[in-house]
C-alpha cells in the first residue's frame, strides 16, 4: 500500500463515512485532488455546473447519509452557495471540498485568478452556511481537522467546507485509523425524566392527542424507533411536509401531511381539534405549520427537536430527541392511549382513475394517475411549487420515498436532485415533479440524466409560467419564454421526451415509461394556466402580499 | 405627483444614476417592491435564474455604468453570489436588491421559507463581497442608507446590497433631492507633486518605456484623459486583458494586449524588454500578467491604482489615478518622449482570410475570419478558456468593445452578459466567443435573448469538453455530454441555429447571420479537441499543477 497522504487520509475518512459519489465541476485548483479522489474508488460525477451539483449532492445526502461536492477555488465555491445554504437549512450532511490555490502563494501579494477579496473571503462567507470549515495548509494537523469538520457534520447533520490547497494534496500524513462516527451527548437523565413524565401525563390525560413526526426523525436515523413509539401509543400520526415519509404512508395509523392552511381538511380537523399535539422533529416553519401558526396555539405542545424538549411555554435543555422517542415508546400502556376514531391516509386516498381519449389534463386528474403509479419501486422528487403541493398527497410506499425541498424552497432544486437520488439508490426509479419555471433554472442537468441513461421520468408540469407567484401576486414578472421542453432529450443526447395533453396522452406516455429504459423519460404536462392544486390556492392566498397589506393597514388603522 | 415611498425614493435614485433595466427572477419577497420598479420606469428583465440575472447585469453595469438584480430573499441572493463576487473582484457596481420579510416577522421565532441561520445570515455572507450592505428596516431612515450606499457603489465601483423588507416598499419618506455623484476624495499635493516629479524623471530618461492601461481607466471614466496622456507622450501602449478597449485598438500607439506568458510575442518583447512601465489602472493578477510575474521585475514599475502611486518598492498614498493621468499628460513634452520604433496592432493583424470550401476549421482562420467580421457596430463578448484567448487578439473599434470577466474568470459568464450587453448597448450587435463547457453552465439564458428577439451572435467553439482544463491537466472530469447545441433555439422559441464544420460553412453561417434579424443566431462551430489558440496552450503549461509539481520539487531538493 502505497503511503499515506491528506488525500488519502481525507478520502478514506468519507468513503468510511459512507461516501460512494462526488458531483462537482473541474477548475485548475483542483484537479490534482480530483484525481485522487476518483483513485480512492469514489465516483466523481460531473454537473454542467456547480449549483446542480450542489442540488445533486443534498438529494444523495438525503438518501445515502452523507453527501459531496467538489469544486474550485472562488468561482466553484460561491457558485454551489444556494445549494450549502438549503443544505443547512434543511439540516443535509454535506461536504463542501475545494481545491485552492497553493499555500505559498497565499503569502505573495499577487492577485489570483478564481480570488476575491483575500484567500479568507470565501472561507468567511461560508461560515454563516456551514458549521465547520477548516483549510488543510498543515500535513500534521490534516487528520484531526478533517476529523473534527466531519464529525460535526455528521452530529448536527448540517454542512461543512474542507479547502485543501493544491501542494497539500499529495503531503505524507498520518494513515487513518478505524472510524468511529460520531456520538450526541447524551441526555441529561434528569432533565429527560421530568420531561418524559410531564409530556406522559399530558398524553395520557388527553382526549383527542395526536402526532407529527418531522424531519429530524430521518436525519437521526429514528424512524425504526418512531414507527414503535406510533405503534406502541395507537395514535393517528401525521406528518410536515419536509417529514414526509418519516413513516410508511401504509402505515394504518398514518393520515397525511399536515400542512396548515395548506393541508387536506381531513388531516387538519384531527391536527387542528386535537388537545395534546406530539410534536417530534419538525421545524415551526411557515410553511410547515401554513402561514396562521395560530392555529396549533390554543393546544398543548409538546415539541422535541435534535437537543431540548419544550413543553407548551417551557423548555428542557440536555434532551435528545433519540431519547424522548425510545423513552415514550417505553412509557406506553400495553393497549395504548385513547383517541377518537380515523381513518388512514391509505384508505382515504382513491387511486382509481378513468382515462377517457381527448379529455384535456387536470392537476386533479394528474394526482390520481400519479398515485397509481408510484410504487415500492420509486422515489419521489417533488420541485417547490404546485410540484411539492401535487405530490404532498400522493401516498408514498417506504421510508425516504419522498424527497422535496419543502422549508428552504428553491426553485431549481429537483432536477439536479433527480440525479442524486438516482446514484443514492438506484433500485428505486426516481419520479420527479417540476414545473415549467422552475424547469428553466436548472434545466442544463436532464443531460446529466442523459449521460448516464438514467431511467428517471420527469412530469414537466408546462403551466405556461410561474404559477406559484401568479396565484400569491400577478404580474409580468410571472412570465416566461415557452419553450418545446419535450425536444430538449434531442439536444442532449439521451432519453427521450413527449408533450401531452390529455388524459389517454399522459397514460400511453406512462405506459411507455414504464417500458422502456433508454435514458430519462421527458413528459411535459400541458396544463390550464389557472389549474392548480388546491393546496396551492389556499396557500396563495394566505402568502400574497396584497392580503397581508389589507390586514396589516386594517390592524394598523385599529 | 403621488406621496414619496421608500420604493420610490430607491427607484428615483438609481435611475438617477443612470439605471434603465433591473435584472432578476420573482419570489413572494420582492413582488411588491418589484410592482414599484416596474411602474417606475426601470424595465424587468426576466432571467431563468438568479445567477444568470447577475451576469447580465455585471456585464450590463460595464456598458452602462451602473446595474441592477432584483431578487427574493435567501434563496435569491444566495443563487446569485457567485456573480456578485466577480463583480466585487473585477470592480463592477452593480446594485442588489433583497426583497424580504416583513419587520414584524423578523421579531418572531418562527422560521420563515427560503431562511437560512436568521434575519441577518444572509446579508453576513454578502459582507465580505460588497462595500455596504444596508437593511431599509426605518422608512426616515432609508433616503439616507440608500444614498450612502449608492455613493459607495458608484465611487468604489463595487456591488452593493441593499434589503427591503415587504412592509415598508410603501412607506412614505422624504422625496429625493437633485443627484449628487459622489466625488473622489482630493490627491494629496504634495504626496501627488512629489510622485508626478518622480514618475516624469523615470519616464524622461528612460530608453523604452512603455505605458500599460488597466479596467480601472474604465471603471473610473478616465478614457478619453488616458488617451490624451498616451498622444502626449507619443509611446506605445499596450493594456491588460481585463483592460482590453481601455484605448481603441485602431490607434496608432496601440500595441494589443499584454497577459504576461500568454502574449503575442511581438507585444511581450515591447513590454518585456522596456526599461520602464507606466502602469495604469492594472492589477497585479496572474492572468493579467502571466502566471511568472516576475518577468517585470527587472525594470521600472510606476503603477498607479485607484487611490494610490507605486513606484518601484516605495508607495504614494492618497493619490488619485485620475489626478495621476491628468497630471502626466500636462507634464509630458511638447515632443513626447523619446522610444524605439514600433508597429501598432491594427498593422500588425492580417484579417484577410480565404475560404476553401470543405476544409476543416481551425482555430486560427476562426480568428481571422471574425476579426474582418467584428466592426464599429458589434460589442465582442468572450467566455473564459479559449474564448477569452481568441478574443484577446482581436482588434476592436471602440471603447467598451470587449466584455470578458479575464481576472475572476468563471465561465458560464459569457450568455447571460450577451444579455446584458444587448440592453446597455442596443446600437451595438453582440458577437460572444463561448466554449461548450461554459456554454452548458448557463446554457437556458440563450431563451431570454430569443424572447427579447435580440440580434446577438453566439459563436459557440465546440471542441467537445472543457478544454482549457485538458491542456492544464487531463482527466476524465473533462469530458462533457455532448449536445446538439445548434438544435437549442428550436426549443427556446426563437432565433436560429446551425453547426458548420468547414470554412465555407462558417462563411455562410456569418452572411446568414448579418442579414438576419430574427433573434438570435447560434453558430456551433466543430472544432478538433486538441486545436487551442497558441495562447492557450502557453498558458496551460504554466498553470499545469503537474509541471508547477515538478519545479517545485526540484526546488524543495535544492
Amino acid at each position: 500500500m502505497s503511503k499515506p497522504t491528506v488525500a488519502t487520509y481525507l478520502t478514506e475518512r468519507l468513503k468510511q463515512a459512507g461516501l460512494k459519489h462526488a458531483f462537482g465541476v473541474p477548475g485548475d485548483y483542483v484537479l490534482t485532488f480530483m484525481d485522487r479522489l476518483i483513485a480512492s474508488g469514489i465516483e466523481f460525477v460531473g454537473t454542467c455546473n456547480e449549483l446542480n451539483a450542489g442540488y445533486a449532492a443534498d438529494a444523495y445526502a438525503r438518501i445515502n447519509g452523507i453527501g459531496c461536492i467538489c469544486v474550485t477555488w472562488g468561482v466553484g465555491g460561491f457558485s454551489a452557495m444556494n445549494a450549502v445554504a438549503g443544505a443547512y437549512a434543511e439540516q443535509v450532511p454535506l461536504v463542501v471540498l475545494v481545491g485552492s490555490p497553493r499555500t505559498m502563494q497565499r503569502r505573495s501579494s499577487m492577485l489570483l485568478h478564481h480570488g476575491v477579496g483575500d484567500f479568507t473571503t470565501m472561507q468567511q462567507s461560508f461560515s454563516h452556511i456551514t458549521v465547520a470549515s477548516v483549510l488543510l495548509n498543515d500535513a500534521a494537523e490534516a487528520p484531526q481537522r478533517i476529523d473534527r469538520a466531519l464529525a460535526r457534520c455528521i452530529a448536527e447533520k448540517r454542512p461543512i467546507m474542507i479547502e485543501i490547497p493544491v501542494d497539500m494534496v499529495d503531503r505524507p500524513c498520518q494513515a487513518p485509523g478505524p472510524f468511529a462516527p460520531p456520538r450526541r451527548p447524551p441526555s441529561d437523565p434528569d432533565a429527560l425524566g421530568e420531561a418524559l413524565d410531564e409530556a406522559m401525563g399530558l398524553l395520557s390525560t388527553a382526549k383527542r392527542p395526536v402526532i407529527l413526526g418531522g424531519a429530524e426523525l430521518h436525519r437521526y436515523g429514528l424512524m425504526q424507533d418512531f414507527c414503535r413509539l406510533v405503534e406502541a401509543s395507537t395514535l393517528p400520526v401525521a406528518t410536515t411536509l419536509l417529514g414526509k415519509t418519516v413513516i410508511s404512508e401504509h402505515h394504518p395509523q398514518a393520515i397525511g401531511v399536515y400542512e396548515g392552511e395548506t393541508s387536506r381538511k381531513e388531516i387538519r380537523d384531527i391536527v387542528e381539534n386535537s388537545d395534546v399535539v406530539l410534536c417530534l422533529g419538525a421545524w415551526i416553519s411557515d410553511i410547515n405549520f401554513g402561514v396562521q401558526t395560530g392555529r396549533l396555539a390554543g393546544r398543548h405542545m409538546i415539541l422535541a427537536n435534535s437537543g431540548r424538549l419544550k413543553i407548551s411555554q417551557h423548555v428542557y435543555e440536555q434532551v435528545w430527541i433519540g431519547d424522548v422517542v425510545t423513552g415514550l415508546a417505553d412509557r406506553m400502556p400495553a393497549d395504548g392511549l385513547p383517541h377518537p376514531p380515523f381513518t388512514s391516509v391509505s384508505k382515504l386516498l382513491d387511486t382509481r382513475y378513468s382515462v377517457e381519449p381527448g379529455r384535456a389534463l387536470t392537476v386533479s386528474h394528474l394526482a390520481k394517475r400519479i398515485n397509481a403509479f408510484v410504487g415500492e419501486d420509486t422515489t419521489v422528487i417533488a420541485e417547490t411549487g404546485d410540484s411539492i403541493f401535487l405530490a404532498a398527497d400522493l401516498v408514498m410506499h417506504h421510508d425516504v420515498g419522498f424527497i422535496g425541498q419543502a422549508f428552504y424552497l428553491s426553485i431549481g432544486y429537483a432536477l439536479p436532485a433527480t440525479l442524486g437520488a438516482a446514484l443514492a439508490d438506484p433500485a428505486r426509479r426516481p419520479v420527479t415533479f417540476i414545473g415549467d419555471g422552475a424547469f428553466q433554472m436548472t434545466a442544463q442537468e436532464l443531460s446529466s440524466l442523459c449521460r448516464r441513461q438514467s431511467n428517471a421520468i420527469i412530469l414537466l408540469l408546462n403551466n405556461d409560467g410561474y404559477t406559484t407567484e401568479r396565484v400569491i401576486h400577478e404580474g409580468p414578472y410571472n412570465d416566461i419564454q415557452p419553450w418545446a421542453y419535450h425536444k430538449l432529450p434531442e439536444v442532449f443526447g439521451g432519453g427521450w421526451g413527449r408533450c401531452v395533453r390529455t388524459e389517454d396522452e399522459l397514460n400511453d406516455a406512462l405506459t411507455y415509461a414504464r417500458s422502456s429504459n433508454r435514458g430519462p423519460a421527458l413528459i411535459e404536462i400541458k396544463l390550464d394556466r389557472f389549474d392548480t392544486s388546491d393546496a396551492l390556492k389556499r396557500l396563495g392566498a394566505a402568502l400574497s402580499p396584497d392580503r397581508r397589506e389589507r390586514k396589516k393597514q386594517i390592524s394598523d388603522n385599529g
